[in-house]
Parts: C-alpha cells; structure tokens; sequence
C-alpha cells in the first residue's frame, strides 16, 4: 500500500510554507520553487520526461507504447493563498504522481501520460488567476500580466526570471491545436455537500463562472440627529435591501445550483453622525447554470429597482467580469463514474462552485475533475483538511480513470 | 435697518476659512483665531468688557443697571467642521452681537448682558465636541482631553498654548454655583423640519442626546462559490437586516421624535469570492424622550436576538454613549414664544436632534435655543444657507428674547 508514501509527500509539501498560521506559499515564491523542485524530483525517479513551458509550468511525460497517441493528462498546482490550507491544488499534484506511479509499476498504457505544475493558480500574488492554465489554452492575457505586480512591487515576469524560468513569451505556452485525448484534475472540494451527504467522491459535470458586479448607491447624506426617520435617504439602508434581495433571488435558484454573494459593502463618509451618502457593494454570481445566472442578474436587476425607486435613491451597477460556466466531457464524466462504480465507492455527480485550471484545460481536451470532501467544506484557511482515507479513495478513482483514458 | 450690518459681518467671517469647498475653520486654527479676534474687537466697539476663561471661551459682558443683577447669556461658536458651512454656530455669535448692538442703542437694560463665542465646539480637530461648554459647565474630561491630538499630532494643550490662551488649569473655567439668570442660543435647524412647513422660528423644548452602539456580528467565513445557500452563516446578510431593523424600530417611534442611524459598515474579508464571516456596524440613537430612546434600545436588542438566532449568526453589542436628552427651561421657552408671537412670526415648538453648547449651559442656567430654517435642511456641508430674511426673524425674536430676560 502507497497510503504512507502518499501522506509522507503531503507532509514533506507543506514545509514548503512560510510563516506559521497554515501554509503561504505565493505563486513563483522561494517555498513555491522549492515546492516545485522536491516533485519535479519525484517525476525523474518515474522516469518522467521534464519540460517547462513558457509560463513555468512544469510538464512530466511517461512515454505510451504508442509513439502516436494522444496523451491523457492529470494535473493541478502548488501556490497557495496567503495563509492557505495544505491540500488545495497540492492533492491533484500529489494525487497524479501516485496514480501514474501505480499504473508505471503494472507497465506501460497505449497513450502516454502528463503531469502538469501549472503555474499560478491562485490570483493572490499577482491578481491573476489560472494563469498557467489559461497560458497552456492560449488564453493569456499579456498585455495584463505584463503590468502585474506583487505588493511588494515584483513584476509578474521578474518573478519568472528570477525563478530562471523564461519570460519573454509567454503565448509559447499555448498547446491549442495538439492533439490531447483528455484532462483530468483531483482536488478537495472546497465546499460542503459530500461530507453533509457521507459520500466519497463528486463526479463533476460543470464549473461554475462568476459574475461580477459592483453597486454604487447614492442617497443624500444628512444629520443622523436632526433628520426625521421619513425624510431620509439613506445609502446604506438601499444597501442592507440589496443584500437581502442577492440571498432571496439566489435561493429562488436553489435548484439550479446558482448562489450570490455580497463579499464587501463600503459606506461614506461612515461617520457615526452622518446619515450614509454613498453606499459600494461587491457582488459575486455564479452558477453553472448559464441560463439561471442570466435569470438571476436580470430578476436582481428588477428588484434592486424597485428598492431605490421605493427609497429615492440612485443605484447603479456596473458588470466587472461575466463568464459562461464551463461544461466537462461526457466522456471524461462517464469514465470516472464507471471507475466510482467498479470500486463501489458512494459518488454523486455535482458542479464546483470554484474556479480550476480545469475550467481551461476543457477548451483544448475532454476533460473531468473528481472531487473528495474536505471537513467542514473550509478551503483557502489552515483549517482545511481531508482524511487520509478520503485521499486515498480519491487517488484510487483518479487511477482506474486515468488507466480507463490511457488505454 | 441693520440687515447690512449682520450680512456684511458674516461675510467677513465666512473669509476666516481655509480651502476652496465650504468652510474649514477648525477649532483653535489659525483661521479660527482671526474670526475670533475679529469678533472680539466688534465685540469692544460695543463696549463690552472681553475677558477669556481656562479654557479659550470668551466672555464679553455689558454692565447692566442692577449690578448685582444675575447676567443674561447668549453664545455659540465659530469654529467648523471641515469643509463646512457659513452658518453653523457663527449665526449664534453674530446674532446676539447683533441683539447686544440693538438693546444698547435702546438704553441698558437691568441685567449684565453677556455674549460667549465657546472653544471648540465641533469634535472634528481633537475629537471632543462642546469642549468649551462642558468646562464652563465644571464637566471637563481633563484626563481624556489632556492627550487629545489633532491628525497633525498636535495637542489641545499645545493648541491653547500656541493661541496664546491659558492651558494649565481647564477646570478653572467652571461657572457652577455662578448666577446666571439664563442662557439663550440662536442656531439654524440642521435639520428639514421648518423649510418644510414654512415656519419661520422653532422653539427648541428639548435636545436629544446620542445612545451609541457598536454591533458586531460574528458568521462563518466561506468560499463564496461553493456553498451553498442553505448552508451559509453570512455576517452581512444578518448586518445587513440589524440595518433594516433600526430603520423600523426607529419609524415605529416616530411620534416621540426617536430616531437610529447605522451610520458605518464595515465587512471582513471583505473580498468578492469569500462570504463575510465577521460584520461591524455603528448605531446612532438619538431622542429628547429617554423613555423612548430605552424602549427603541430594548426593542432593537430584542430584534437581533431573534436575527441573530435564524441566521445562527452571533451578535455583541458594546454600549459606547448612552446620555439623557436635556430638557431646556419653560420660562426661557414661554419667553422666546411670547416673543414669536408680539412679532407675528410663525414658529413651532420643537426638539433638537444635535447636540450643541446649550445642553451644557443648561446645567448652568435656565436654558433655550431658538431655530431659524436652513436650506433643504443641509449642515456640515458646504450647502449650508440661511436666507437673510430668516436670520433677520430669529434675530428679531433673539433681540426681544434677551430684552425681556434681562428686564
């Protein structure tokens, strides 16, 4: 049994960490090189083939028996956010080196296989997410990243450099038009339904996109002490109904997965004796639902109306980002299932709420991810943990899946 | 008519200001001090007797026939907020200058007339409001106000100090167990209530004083895209009902003048993809019926509770102020009614729902305060305006006021 090998691996990662509350270990970091050093190690003692692609991303290859196939690809990451947890990104690394290492120790598979480090994943370090993934799908946004900068000043290119990685062209890392038979991603769910259901694996069929809105209600400041309770307008109290309206709008669309979320509300000049002017909201979307997140927008759109007509103040909203869920692969989808089956492993089929390089990865190969749950659903914390047991059932899905596409 | 006089006074102070928007005429400024001096010497071409007290108010006094008639008072302040208006506290000065001027031109009255331009009145450079009032009323904070500092770091003492005013013993600028026969202020409304219904003076019956609160609400941070809705202990969505909550308590006292303000909100993380897990909110409560204002307190506590309790969110309250609305006295209130009345101006008795230096005066003397509209009812702003022909009225009625007090 590989369960020591495996937890032994996860422990020696996360030393890889800065500071002591959880793990830090920022995109491109010395802890994230390190990181990427101890597995890149791993691989060659597969007798991996290493390449690094334009953007850093970190790509192993196992020859197949068939010199023309299409590789099945596993992959995920190795940053983390600030003070982060020890298995986001980290398990579908840690998961594809044991389940290619298992099915190299029962010989070959017709196709090859690929284990992708892709490289900054999280958006904490340079306020860009998936960035090696979307890279990887021909996506990169250079004209951005070339500006991004860490808080301490660190450009996003420097910090390549100064990890030795090339950074003068980044839309190198494309591999849009290569043949690739299929993705497949294992990762901590980051949410609560299959420990609430006592299940072991999610099967997910879609990601979830946001959308992004940011809400400025504008009311007329006056005297907390001297204005009447009727002649007011009041910022805030527009706002507190906004908030309100996101939940009940997004319960409506319980069924069809969509959730909304107010993540941040400012109030100026927010002075204990001044009736709120000007009240700002962050508000996120998301649903894989492409439909019912419009529905939500439009009907959010209807009431936040009604509200400020109701008050006498102006709202407007203005649509930061809006992306389309993404779909995964029928294919890919049915394949983990079967492996699910076979090991009779209790499975339900969900959508994740987050973002992953898989989102990408989709657009140049069929592609699946599996989920397992982590306590409490808590993810992006020192909190977040998965059992040894979940992990193991976990790998051992990614495995006969992984075959299941190899062959 | 001395209608030019009084525009061309405030004209001149509304120039003691720094900035372009409004006025900015912090307490103890430089630009305070001018207005301050400029007061003083229209106050000796009157022929008044200047002294300044322990802590920067000055007196100016008019003998009176009866020397050892108890004095009448009338004051207010000069110093603004920034970026303020033209009338705040400086109608209070230039109108009882004003009524002094008229009353002599008529022969001395019985009673010393004296006139008070009081130290830093408005919070906004040390953080203390009504300084100068609550010293003479023998309430200094000596122990607090001893380490106040401006933004700029510096020192209400230092500030006496470098005004060339006395700063080593505050306290000795009380007046308790002084005669004061009584105590009258003259000040815009800061409020809509007169504009609204066309009335010329407001007789203040009772000021309001501030109960204030600071709510904390503790949920459970999450990722705001994979949890779902039914699964969420949101720290906004529980801030965001408290806010509806002081709204409708509030309304429901609305014939008792009561009236509540969340006049901050503050949201942590507060980033766009992580459910708030903690909300904080300043409370405002304010009502001239400490009998209501304990009932609204109680009704809201009762409220959250059961808020609280359905989102299975936690909620602190932290009482910061709870003070006891002043009443001001019915001889001084009977005296400024008689006088609407004898000159045929419209008036209504009404509430304060600021604060201002008569509340302190009021432990002094038998106390009131007479309110002329201000347009839209906007203060603390560089709006800020009063028609000539209203602040002639409450200069008319200050003038008659005073005369019979002093008789």
């Amino acid at each position: 049994m590989d369960r020591d090998w495996v937890v032994n691996v996860l422990e020696k990662i996360s030393g890889f960490s800065r500071g002591d509350n959880g793990i830090t270990r920022l995109a491109l970091s010395e802890e994230d090189l390190q990181a990427r050093g101890y597995v890149t190690g791993l691989m060659q003692e597969l007798g991996m083939k290493i390449r690094v692609d334009a953007i850093g991303n970190i790509i192993g290859r196992l020859a197949g028996t068939d010199p023309e196939a299409a590789p099945v690809i596993v992959g995920s990451h190795l940053d983390s956010v600030p003070e982060g947890g020890r298995y986001d990104g980290v398990l579908g690394v840690v998961g594809g080196l044991t389940a290619i290492r298992r099915i190299k120790e029962a010989g070959n598979t017709r196709r090859p296989l690929e284990l992708i480090i892709f490289t900054a994943e999280e958006s904490s370090r340079f306020g860009f997410a998936t960035m090696g993934s979307k890279a990887m799908a021909g996506v990169a946004d250079v004209r951005s990243w070339t500006k991004a900068k860490d808080p301490q000043g660190v450009s996003f290119l420097e910090a390549l450099s100064a990890a030795g990685l090339p950074s003068d062209n980044i839309e190198a890392a494309s591999r849009v038009g290569e043949p690739i038979h299929a993705f497949v991603e294992l990762h901590i769910e980051q949410g609560p339904i299959l420990e609430d259901e006592g299940l072991a694996i999610g099967v997910v069929e879609a990601i979830a996109a946001p959308t992004r809105l940011k809400i400025k209600v504008e009311g007329t400041p006056g005297h907390s002490g001297t204005t009447p309770m009727d002649c007011r307008e009041d910022a805030l109290v527009t706002a507190a109904q906004i908030v309100l309206a996101v939940r009940e709008v997004a319960l409506s669309r319980y069924s069809d997965g969509t959730v909304g979320t107010v993540g941040n509300l400012k109030v100026y000049p927010g002075v204990m004796n001044v009736i709120p002017g000007i009240a700002e909201m962050w508000v996120d979307i998301r649903g894989v639902d492409h439909e019912s997140v419009v529905e939500t927008l439009q009907e959010l759109k209807d009431e936040i109306s009604i509200i400020a007509e109701a008050e006498g103040t102006t709202v407007s909203i203005e649509v930061m980002t809006s992306d389309k869920p993404v779909r995964l692969n029928p294919m890919v989808i049915n394949t983990v299932e079967t492996a699910c089956k076979d090991l009779k492993v209790s499975y339900k089929k969900m959508n994740s709420g987050a973002g992953h390089d898989t989102m990408y990865m989709a657009s140049l190969a069929p592609a699946g991810m599996i989920f397992i749950p982590c306590a409490n659903g808590i993810s992006h914390n020192p909190e977040e943990s998965a059992s040894p047991a979940d992990i193991m059932t976990g790998i051992d899905v990614l495995t006969r899946t992984m075959r299941a596409l190899a062959e």
